[in-house]
Formats: structure tokens, C-alpha cells, sequence
């Protein structure tokens, strides 16, 4: 199965665009597990990712479902071209 | 779709266990993307999980792809009984 079409996207343009998905998936139990686990990993996940690439908070979107058993975070980051700039300035 | 399917693994049963999956991909473009993103996100992705819940090393399960275009990582958690005491303490 291909990854993207998890995230119910169709695939962006072969080279323009340059994309970071990240699932997470909490299964939770019923005794003593944290609701609140994705929430908290969400800001700290951005902010490793933002030490890599250059992160625009425009082209960020993050979905949050919180089901019974279940929660599940998705973020989806597109990578502006600046960041490939500075990738290359850095290597 | 549920997305512990998109793990390939079977829902583990519903109260004994608590599991965090964690799934990246990265998709490049041809130019200046970096093809060691996910590997170093990785291992600082581990790092957050373990400030906050007590990571087992033998009970996390790393998966690498690398395709032409697109890589993926998958982390799967099992997070331990003990962790849960470790939360409860924390509360």
C-alpha cells in the first residue's frame, strides 16, 4: 500500500515539491495509559523537524482523532524550497 | 481505514496492552532534499518518546524504506506495564 495514499492525498508533482508525513498512532489500555500522549509529542516531533528543515508554519497541517482505543495524529509538512537551500548550505 | 492495519499488524488485544506507532515518510524532489532525513529524525523521535514514556529498546520495532521518490519509517512502541506506573507517578 502506498504510504501517501494513507494520509488521503493524492501524490504531489514528481519533482516540484518535497513532503514530510508523520503518523502517530496511540493504542491506548484501559488502565493508568495518558490520554494526552499525542498532544504533548506533537509540539516536541515539530521541533526536532524544525531543526532539520526549514519549517513553514503555513504549509504545516496536523489532523488530531481521538477515538475510544484509538488516537491518531497526523502532520503533514511540505517543505518550501528555501529549506532545500539551506540543506544544501549545511551538507 | 484504521491505521494500526496500515501497520500489518493484527490489533493487539483491547485492554493489555498500551503501543505507540509512529510512521514517517518523506517524499523528494530532485533537487537538494535530503536523502538521510527519516534516519536522523529517528533516532531524536525515539528521544521525545523516551522523555515521556519509558521506552523498553527490546519492545521497539524499526522499519526502513527507501524508495526512488519516497522513504518511509515506522516505529512501533510497545510501551511496558511499568511505563504506565511511571505516568501514574507522574500525574
Amino acid at each position: 500500500m502506498n504510504v501517501l495514499n494513507f494520509f488521503g492525498r493524492r501524490k504531489s508533482a514528481p519533482v516540484a515539491r518535497e513532503r514530510l508525513q508523520i503518523l502517530l498512532a496511540h493504542e491506548r489500555s484501559a488502565i493508568g495509559s495518558r490520554p494526552d500522549l499525542l498532544n504533548i509529542l506533537r509540539e516536541e516531533i515539530l521541533a526536532v523537524v524544525g531543526k532539520h528543515v526549514a519549517v513553514d508554519s503555513e504549509r504545516v497541517h496536523v489532523k488530531m482523532n481521538r477515538g475510544p482505543a484509538v488516537s491518531t495524529l497526523e502532520i503533514d509538512i511540505e517543505i518550501p524550497n528555501v529549506a532545500r537551500a539551506k540543506i544544501a548550505v549545511n551538507m
